[in-house]
């Protein structure tokens, strides 16, 4: 018999009207003869409001305590859904983390999963019950509880589909599926049957929502088959498997894009080998992100140094760096905000090197200036500015042809 | 060094402020120099709101489910509370049901604790800790999450007080000890300086809602010196211990009261041996709890029985009864509403066989007719007129001198 887990998020689930939606989808998924495992997150703003709670109490909660108090969003939410499928005459039984056997790292906030002990799942899907278990929650060997951190129920449920052998892992969410970009600034996107999953994983880390890249990690190097799809319409949605079946004559797959980025220049670095690790270590101390990095040299002593980071870091990075101006040994620092990236993304990029060309044409086409560029082997990122991100995304869209649809074959 | 167990109920920690002002007190408490284990009940009104979802869900939840979801209130309650006394400096850690190893019987909503494994907490308490662990709740050596039922949390922090030897289990609650009488309807009660299990027992089995019998009778068989004080102010509560060393001369303790109660007579049972199981079980099978029950032979055949019940109940056992006429065996069925119980209990009248008849006589002066009576060896419960229960608590506070401060000796 089939396996399939299915994971709800918290905007699924936030009114018990939404819990009983999810209910006859697990229901008809059940009647369809399939062994379900189902993983939930927090219902709707249930870990807002207990971050409210521990916020009216300290600044600086305790990691672990944290975890303790945000593990009563899901257990609160595995409950009442298998409430539903009870009352729906759909035996269940709900498992927190701990019950489910979702092992973690000894870290809490962000702990990694390390194993998975199957035993008890097993035993109540061999009795026929619906499995209903807390995402985003595990435990340690010794028995505390632990959190996942962000996009941590997507994780839980492909670890459980890899561990039980699942068939599929549907994640149902606020959209349909993956699409070649945002509908709402490129109206031309539409939704891709399938993606693979490095595909999906530089979409997601480019900002695409629908799937937290560690999630994406997990189930490629677990082999699991993820579908993501809508949890309120019964439509197909887009599956992300090893090696996208359809569309292979596309090279490019999606086009990503992510607003409010700062450039800043570091001028007359003095030393490139100190230099450069001082810089980025001052900036990951103080949980400045940085993405792209472009290193240019000047002369035989000192060199330029721009990156990215997000508009709202962008006093704090100055500051940390002015601070620390003689230890790190530079000029002065500039900055430009008000940029944008845009991104294609594409496996076929792999064997078409024309592709990043093609693309600074398009963009040089239109009077875009391109700021600064970045590329993995299926992925070319652009740095531009932010007026012009729409437009940009529009015409990528259109110039590698996403927005046509492709017979499968 | 010193151990002392710390409960704090829902009303208590029903806000942030009062789980700060609760994290004083127990900060008070280990600057004694005492070893600290608090035990926590959920926030306020947190088990109404969940009780909420799930009705909005079913009617009738599965009790598994139900543990499940109604643990999450105190798991809230510890992580906070933890946070609050970290906060204030005082390092604490947070315990689950299961994790303070609260072993419980394989029932769920009512589960009684067979076993307490107290290795973790040893252990964090050595390295200077303050426990704070949920109350309420416990798992199954299957790993099951359950239940305590009604006083839970009362039963938690005496069980741990017994495992963990404690020189004293404090009951932190919104009253600040255990009174001769309710002194919203006897103004001269005062608080008893203390007062034996037995005494305490019978108090709380009247409706004298500081304790639960079961934590009462928890701590009689274990020995533990409990102690119900107020959550707020700083003043001596009520010790309850195997002899209560003061007030020895006094034979009555406390006056204790409930309205709202009815008597049902049941005129012409056939069969005094089969009929009476067959009323008791029937009213068992439907939920309806019976207090006193008086039965009176009227002729060979036949005989009259009569018990209390609740107001709320009558509807029911009379169409329960009416129902099931014909296989019990009786002519008529009447009942008299409007009546409640008042008792006096004291572990004196052991040796002291007027007590009732002075009681009876009490009642008598003022006209307060007597419809029915119950006695054990340190209580004795007379039901009357509900306009009269005032009036007739009064009186016996006045005639068993509860009023009067005795001095200790």
């Amino acid at each position: 018999m089939g396996l399939i887990v299915i994971k709800f998020g918290g905007s699924s689930l936030s009114t018990t009207d939404k819990i009983k939606n999810a209910a006859k989808r697990i229901i008809s998924l059940k009647n369809e003869g399939k062994q379900v495992v189902v993983v939930v997150s927090a219902m709707g703003k249930t870990t807002d409001q207990l971050l409210e709670l521990a916020g009216q109490i300290t600044d600086s909660p305790e990691k672990r305590e944290m975890d303790m108090l945000l593990a009563t969003g899901e257990q609160v939410s595995i409950s009442l859904l298998s409430m539903a499928l009870s009352e729906m005459g759909a035996p269940a039984v709900s498992f927190t983390g701990w019950q489910a056997g979702i092992v973690t790292e000894k870290i809490h906030s962000n702990a990694r999963i390390v194993d998975v002990k199957i035993d008890q799942l097993r035993e109540r899907l061999n009795e026929g019950k619906i499995i209903v278990a807390a995402g985003f929650q595990g435990v340690t060997e010794d028995g505390e509880i632990t959190t996942l951190g962000r996009g941590g129920s997507d994780t839980t449920a492909v670890a459980l589909a890899a561990a039980l052998g699942a068939e599929r892992c549907l994640i149902c969410t606020d959209v349909t599926g993956v699409f070649t970009s945002d509908p709402r600034y490129v109206p031309q996107a539409r939704k891709l049957p399938s993606i693979s999953y490095d595909e999906m994983l530089e979409l997601a880390n480019l900002g695409a929502g629908v799937l937290h890249p560690r999630a994406v990690e997990f189930a490629k190097n677990y082999r699991v088959p993820l579908e993501v799809r809508s949890s309120t319409e019964n439509e197909e949605g887009t599956v992300i498997e090893e090696e996208a079946s359809m569309e292979k004559n596309l090279v490019v797959r999606g086009v990503a894009f992510e607003k409010d980025m700062t450039r800043l220049t570091i001028f007359g670095l003095k030393n490139e080998m100190t230099g450069l690790s001082a810089v980025f270590s001052e900036l990951a101390n103080n949980q400045i992100d940085v993405d792209i990095i472009i290193q240019s040299q000047t002369d035989g002593n000192k060199t330029n140094l721009s990156f990215s980071i997000k508009n709202k870091d962008r006093q704090a990075a100055v500051k940390v760096l002015e601070n620390q101006k003689d230890t790190i040994g530079f000029d002065s620092i500039e900055y430009e905000a008000g940029l944008a990236k845009v991104s294609i993304v594409g496996s076929g990029m792999i064997s078409n090197p024309g592709v990043a060309a093609q693309m600074f044409q398009v963009l040089a086409d239109k009077n875009i200036q391109i700021k600064m560029v970045s590329t993995s082997e299926i992925k070319v990122s652009a740095v531009i500015n932010e007026d012009k991100m729409t437009e940009a995304a529009q015409i990528l869209h259109e110039a590698f042809n996403l927005g046509a649809v492709v017979e499968n074959f």
